[in-house]
C-alpha cells in the first residue's frame, strides 16, 4: 500500500496526454494529492497547485508519484536529481512505468540510505494464492469489455463514485497500473504469473459486509486473443454478482489486432454471463457503458437509446452523463 | 532445448507413482533415455536398464533428468552427491520440481565450474511476445477438458503417436513440466506472466507445413475457476483448427474445488468452440477422449457408446483402446 497524500511529479511532460496518470489521480482521488511539481519545459498541467518538494512536504505529502509517461516508459535521467532529492527528504517514490525504479541503481542506493520505499506498481509485491473458488461475503461488480481500452477503468471509477454518492458501500478495486496509483493499492494483473491470476483477484476482493460492493476494474476482453486469459481470471476470481458491458462503437477492429472485428455486446454478454455463472450462479448483467467520445451529443443520445431498447438494460456514457443509472441498477439488484 | 538422450534419475523414490515423470519419458519417448539410475532404497522402476553415470555416458547420455518427485517437490540433500558428480562428468541437469536447481548454490557452483546447463522446466527460459493473433500456416489441435487432470496430456501424446503411425505430420507441443521433460522442449504455461500467455502459445506453435499438425497439450479447464485464464490463453494463442473434449466421468467435483460440479461435455464443447472461433472461425470439435480408469471394461465400452451417440463424435479412451479414431477424425477434417 502506497502512503498518501501524494505530490504528483509531472517532470518534463511533452504534452497533456503524457500526464494521464496524474490527471486520473486529480480527477478521481483529489484528496490523495496535495499538489503537482513540474520541471522546466513541462507542457502538462493537471490543475493542482505547483509546489516545491519542501512546500508539499509541509502540506503533508508522503509519496512522490511519477504521474507522467515518457515515450517508452523509461525513467529519464533528467528526473533523477528531483527523485533523489525527494528520497533524501523522506519521500517514498511510486511509479507505474515499465522501466522499474528498483532497476535504477542510484535510486535504490538513495532509498536504502534514507530508509524510503520504492513502489513499482507494474509488478506484484505480494505472493498471491491459487484461487480457492470459495464463495465470499459481500457483493462484486465487474466491468467487461468488447475490447481493450474501451473505458472499463473510467466506468468502474465513475460507478464507485455514483454508488458512494447514493450512500451505498463501495470500493473501487484496481487491477491495472493507473488504477493502483489512483487509489494507492490493487493488483497489477497483467504482471501476475498465470497460475495465480484468479487467486490475486480473490485476494483483492475479500469477504466484506453483505451490502458492500467491490467495483472491480476490468482488463482486456474475452474476445481479445492477446489478453482474454487475463479477462477470464477476473470473471472467475471476482465471482461477480453483476456485470457491466463496456463498448466503444466506432472502433474499426480490435485494439492491436487489425484482422479481428470487435464483437457485438450481445456476444460478450452471453459468453461472460455463462462463464461468470460457473463461479456465481446468481450473476446478472445489469447495464451497459458506452464510450461515445467519437460521437456528437445527438449521435450519442440516439445510440444509447437504441442500445437500451435492444438490450433491455440501462445504457449510459458515464463520462458524458454520469453513472447514476448504473448505480441504481445495482441498488435494485 | 534440453540435450538428449537422458539418463533418468529415480533417486530414492518412495513408490512407483513418484517416478511418473521418468515413466512418462520411458512410455512416450523411449529413444530419449538410455537407462535409469537408482539409489539405495529406491522403490520405483520404470523398466529401463539400471546404469551408473559412467555406463550411461558411454551409451551417449547428455542430460541427467530428475524423473522423481518428493513430497513437496524439493531437491533432496541425499541426491546432491549424484547430481554434483554428474555435473563434474559433463552431464547437464534437468528438473521440473518446484524447488529450482538454480536456487541450489552447490549445484550452481558445480555447473559453472564444469560449464554445464541447469534446466528448470518449471519456469520460462524465453521472453515470450504478446500474442499478435496473426493467422499461422499449418494445423493445430488442442485438448480441452471438463476439469484439470482428466488426461489431456495423455490424450495429446497418444494422438500424436497415432497420427505419426498413420504417416501424418504431427508434433506434440508440451505446455506443462512433465510434457516438456518428455519431449525436451515446450512452454511451462502456468509460470508465464499473464500478458504473455497467449503469445507463448503462438511461439510454441509457429508457421508450419500446410499438412502439419501441432498437437497442443491442454491445461486446466474453461470451467475451473483457479486456472481458466490459462486455458483460454491456449484456446486463443493456439488458434486450433480442431478441439478434442477430455472428460473423466466418475469425479464427484472439480479438482481442488469441493463446491464446484464438473460441467457437462456439452457445456465445455459449446463455450470452447465459441471462443476458439474468435481466433479460428473454421475450428471444429472432432472427438471425445474419456478417461475410464475407474470403470470396468464393460462399463467403459457402454459409456463410450453412449457418449458417441449423444455427441455424434468419436469417443475413445486412448489409454484402453488407442487414439486411432481421433487421428482418423483429424485426417478427415
Amino acid at each position: 500500500m502506497i502512503q498518501t497524500p501524494y505530490l504528483l511529479f509531472l517532470g518534463d511532460a511533452p504534452d497533456q496526454l503524457s500526464a494521464k496518470v496524474a490527471q486520473g489521480i486529480k480527477d478521481w482521488r483529489p484528496d490523495n494529492a496535495v499538489g503537482q511539481i513540474r520541471m522546466d519545459g513541462c507542457k502538462a498541467n493537471v490543475g493542482l497547485e505547483d509546489m516545491t518538494l519542501e512546500q508539499a512536504q509541509a502540506a503533508g505529502a508522503k509519496t512522490l508519484v511519477i504521474g507522467v509517461a515518457n515515450r517508452g516508459g523509461y525513467i529519464s535521467q533528467a528526473w533523477k536529481a528531483v527523485l533523489i532529492e525527494a528520497l533524501a527528504m523522506g519521500y517514498d517514490l511510486a511509479s507505474g512505468l515499465h522501466n522499474l525504479l528498483s532497476e535504477e541503481a542510484d535510486l535504490v542506493e538513495a532509498a536504502a540510505k534514507h530508509g524510503r520505499e520504492l513502489h513499482d506498481v507494474r509488478i506484484p509485491s505480494v505472493e498471491y494464492p491459487i484461487a480457492s473458488g470459495v464463495k465470499r461475503t459481500g457483493k462484486r461488480v465487474l466491468a467487461v469489455g468488447t475490447d481493450c481500452s474501451v473505458g472499463k477503468m473510467y466506468t468502474a471509477l465513475a460507478l464507485d463514485e455514483a454508488m458512494r454518492a447514493r450512500g451505498m458501500k463501495s470500493t473501487f478495486r484496481a487491477t491495472g497500473q493507473t488504477g493502483i496509483l489512483i487509489t494507492g493499492e490493487g493488483v497489477p494483473l497483467d504482471a501476475v504469473v498465470a497460475d495465480f491470476m484468479a487467486g490475486s483477484i480473490e485476494y483483492l476482493t475479500p469477504d466484506n459486509d453483505a451490502d458492500h460492493w467491490d467495483v472491480i476494474e476490468g482488463q482486456g476482453s474475452l474476445h481479445h486473443v492477446s489478453y482474454s486469459g487475463v479477462t477470464l481470471a477476473l470473471v472467475h476470481g471476482g465471482q461477480p454478482d453483476a456485470l457491466i458491458i463496456c463498448h466503444e462503437p466506432t472502433r474499426p477492429h480490435m485494439r492491436g489486432l487489425p484482422d479481428y472485428k470487435v464483437p457485438t455486446m450481445e456476444a460478450i454478454r452471453d459468453v461472460a454471463l455463462s462463464l461468470a455463472r460457473v463461479a456465481n450462479p446468481a450473476c446478472q448483467v445489469v447495464g451497459v457503458s458506452i464510450n461515445t467520445q467519437h460521437m456528437s451529443d445527438e449521435e450519442a443520445r440516439a445510440y444509447l437509446a437504441k442500445v437500451e431498447a435492444e438490450m433491455g438494460l440501462p445504457a449510459v456514457d458515464p463520462f458524458r452523463h454520469g453513472a447514476e443509472r448504473l448505480a441504481e441498477a445495482l441498488e435494485a439488484l
